[in-house]
């Protein structure tokens, strides 16, 4: 079923000299299948395609991207369970988070389907001309959104569907009229393979010209960064790392044209608890945070690292809780060895520190690579003070910060890096009573949650998924939702062209029927 | 009327050791008046009050940011002729220039005020929420555009009014809530000091924070560094060259927390010239095109420095009409003597190259910093092979390039540089029947021309001013028109959070009555 061969416009191919094997966690055992590094000469033909691909594709109308990814969720259907066993057999995930998540990202897919085909996404603005106006007539000028050029994704290791090879950057990126090449994750290759293929046959079917995707093998930084530093590779799609991210940002900023790198990197999406959910709805938040810490295996960027309160019987009693109930959560296996140690490893790290106490873990009596859950506790002049307690540990672990009082949370709260989310728990007059905290915490995040969870990002229009650095790194777009489109376009203005000649988004009688910004007014006139 | 020293928030300060003077370029001398550097204290001054005003000023409302704007216009109409002196004698340029780049200024800053006392410029995206869907309930979330926080501006050399202290840049930023800093441009900085305290006093007068505004004098690069370096800054406006514009990138870039610099850099404007053109409107082009070359001095970003044709008897015809007409225009003098050099010596470098002829060029026997206007030509094979043709000569200059046939001209434009502008001159046929040629100049371009000059930006909803590298450090980005916001913010997602603790922007009853995307659809209601 599965090559292990790069997959460069519509052929295999192997010309490189390394190759490696994915694992799988469960069975604590290698893969059989060998994937082959993309060579240089293989990652430049995928750009040249990609590149020649593009100058017909970006004039591509919705409607027809529309059909092209809405293809593509037909071959991954028909992928059927060999493509759900690919993905488990990769990540250790089980077959109903796989379900769930393949669903996730047929969904995204047709969202984006639904956003091209109807078309008001390009944002078309027009304003008439005034060939009267003294002293100067005004010309005709009317602007939209066009598409960048080839983009690079790289597959993230915890969405082997819904952030990697057909994720949510691919599937805005062709949406937005732009070629992707994936650079697949290389603990989920296999998985890749077969969803690139999917897309390859929808690309066909739809007639899309050959080169508009293309999936490359790599297991070490290489490959990457050949694309990354490619003149005709014009953004950066990536979910993973802060080391990761930021390396990459830092080499498209250093080329002669930089471009841009949207990272979606660390965040430990800090929880504000307030003194009225202490006091009245303690059990419920403590076995709702014990499965949100825990949800699948604590490997979400959402998952919820840092828990505020101020000092109180109550939040010890919450503090005990949610211990252990995270504790007597089934444990999971982490996606891979490397994850399961560097998790270990961080999680030690920071228990081992003298003003951390640890207020609940597994026995570490468990199945290889399989995760202990662990709750620790620290002061809030001891988080202040060492930054070390500030950084994410990936997998199902939080911290519980006992504040002295309310200024030393803002204090924390000011002191904390860039978050994608940032959660109240409370009651209505407690967000009004605590809004310099509320505001504080505004300033450090993309998205502030009432009375909820962090996990569990809807996709929709008014999503953000993204925040100020280094939650991302470019904090001025989302990752999730229909407007993630934004990050593969920019803006192009017409001034005085011919109608005939117009793309059908901006011309006179509006033959789409998109919503449009004529003379400053909203219309679909 | 002026001090020479820095406005930090509502103190003027003259801690540093180092000063500089203005130069008049008309009378060819220093202006009197000694502007003092600020120091790394004033600057870290300037910051902190700018950081601590954005806690403030970021929650201000549509409203009372539009009547701080307007009452930054009424501060500058009141300075009168005295600002329109310190103008002119600063730059060199005429009175009526000045009164004109005025007007645009007061109208950017009205066009700001009204776009967000209106209030749809935020984007707001309404998702309601849906309890009862399976298999998991949808929550309630609501997007809008919040600022980013403390901005430094770069004052331009060549709009001391509307690409400086209160041009376009620091208008877009006050109106999406972002105090600002202003670099003031070391060759106008009375006229930057007395903008500045019109700015200060609508402050006051419209009750906004000490330190929504600061101006600081600089005649090296230092104090732009340390600006840009501050952790506290959190984007960058410049408007110069595309060295200093690169430099600030570059800085930006390598910090802790990266910030995005908005440097709209050099460009060529490209000119393509089609055959009716050349046979219909032969002279009414070179009237046109030598009156937008020597615009202004031809010191505009605009300026068309590349004619491209195809060689035939008319293109010939139309390269010595329009030298003739060129050189027959009034000259005029540069900002300053560097700027006057400079242009000299690169006017030299280019028609000192043996595969350039020059077509016409003034005599040279003119007042001192005044400019000779030049026009030069060369064969579509030598403009391929030299790239040193391809780079801006900033001034009255631009260059007609002969093409052996069409394929060569479409090879030039794809190896053009990004620009801002392209501009077709030819018959609405023509548009089609040069495609090719077409969509490959859009491919290098932010703004697309049929049948005018580059020169003239319009302010409108539908400007595109910004395109591809070097033309603009990012193409995502305008810097004229009210979509120039867009720089200053990002999105900011509210999840179940209480109706009535939410900004008005995305309240249930929109009680501002703007334009918003409910559901996906877009709405008043």
């Amino acid at each position: 079923m599965i090559t292990g061969k790069n997959i460069i416009g519509n052929s295999l191919s192997a010309k490189g000299s390394k190759s490696y094997k994915t694992f799988n966690p469960i069975k604590n055992e290698e893969n059989p299948q060998e994937f082959w590094e993309a060579s240089s000469e293989e990652i430049d033909r995928a750009v040249e395609l990609a590149s020649s691909a593009f100058e017909e594709y970006r004039n591509a109308s919705g409607k027809d991207k529309a059909e092209f990814l809405r293809a593509i969720t037909k071959e991954i259907s028909a992928l059927g369970d060999d493509l759900v066993q690919m993905y488990c057999m990769e990540s250790g995930l089980p077959q109903g988070r796989a379900e769930g998540e393949r669903g996730r990202t047929i969904n995204q897919l047709l969202a984006f389907a639904d956003l091209v085909e109807e078309g008001s996404w390009v944002e078309a603005s027009i304003d008439t001309a005034i060939p009267d106006r003294t002293p100067l007539p005004k010309s005709d000028i009317r602007k939209m959104n066009i598409p960048l050029g080839p983009v690079v994704v790289f597959g993230s290791s915890n969405f082997p569907f819904a952030f990697s090879t057909a994720g949510g950057d691919t599937a805005s990126a062709l949406a937005a009229g732009c070629p992707v090449i994936v650079k697949a994750h290389p603990m989920h290759s296999g998985t890749s393979e077969m969803v690139a293929s999917a897309i390859i046959k929808a690309a066909n079917k739809a007639g899309m010209p050959e080169g508009v995707f293309s999936n490359l093998n790599s297991s070490g930084i290489e490959v990457g960064q050949l694309l990354v530093s490619h003149p005709k590779i014009k953004a950066v799609g990536f979910t993973g790392s802060i080391k990761g991210g930021r390396a990459l940002f830092d080499l498209a900023a250093k080329r002669e044209e930089p471009i841009p790198v949207f990272a979606e990197m660390g965040s430990i999406n800090p929880v504000v608890i307030l003194p009225s959910a202490l006091k009245e709805k303690s059990d419920e938040w403590a076995t709702q945070y014990a499965g949100s810490i825990n949800l699948g295996v604590g490997q979400f960027c959402t998952n919820p690292g840092l828990i505020l309160g101020i000092e109180s019987n109550e939040l010890s009693d919450f503090t005990q809780k949610l211990g252990s109930q995270l504790t007597s959560l089934d444990q999971g296996s982490m996606l891979h060895p490397n994850i399961h140690s560097s998790y270990q490893k961080g999680s030690d790290q920071i228990s081992d520190q003298d003003e951390v106490l640890v207020v609940a873990e597994n026995d570490g009596d468990s199945k290889p690579n399989f995760a202990d859950q662990k709750l620790v506790s620290v002061k809030g002049s001891s988080f202040l003070k060492n930054k070390n307690l500030h950084r994410e540990i990936f997998g199902p672990f939080s911290m519980i910060v006992q504040c002295k009082d309310e200024s030393e949370l803002l204090d924390i709260i000011k002191n904390l890096e860039g978050q994608l989310t940032g959660t109240v728990l409370g009651s209505d007059k407690e967000v009004k009573d605590y809004s310099s905290i509320i505001d504080a915490l505004q300033n450090r995040v993309g998205r502030i949650i009432f009375n909820g969870v962090p996990t569990g990002v809807e996709v929709c229009p008014s999503m953000m998924h993204g925040g100020p650095y280094p939650a991302s790194s470019d904090s001025r777009y989302t990752a999730v939702g229909t407007h993630a489109i934004a990050r593969w376009v920019r803006p192009f203005a017409y001034q005085d062209w011919p109608n005939e000649s117009l793309p059908p988004e901006l011309q006179d009688g509006n033959p789409l029927g998109i919503e449009r910004l004529v003379n400053g007014k909203a219309s679909r006139k």
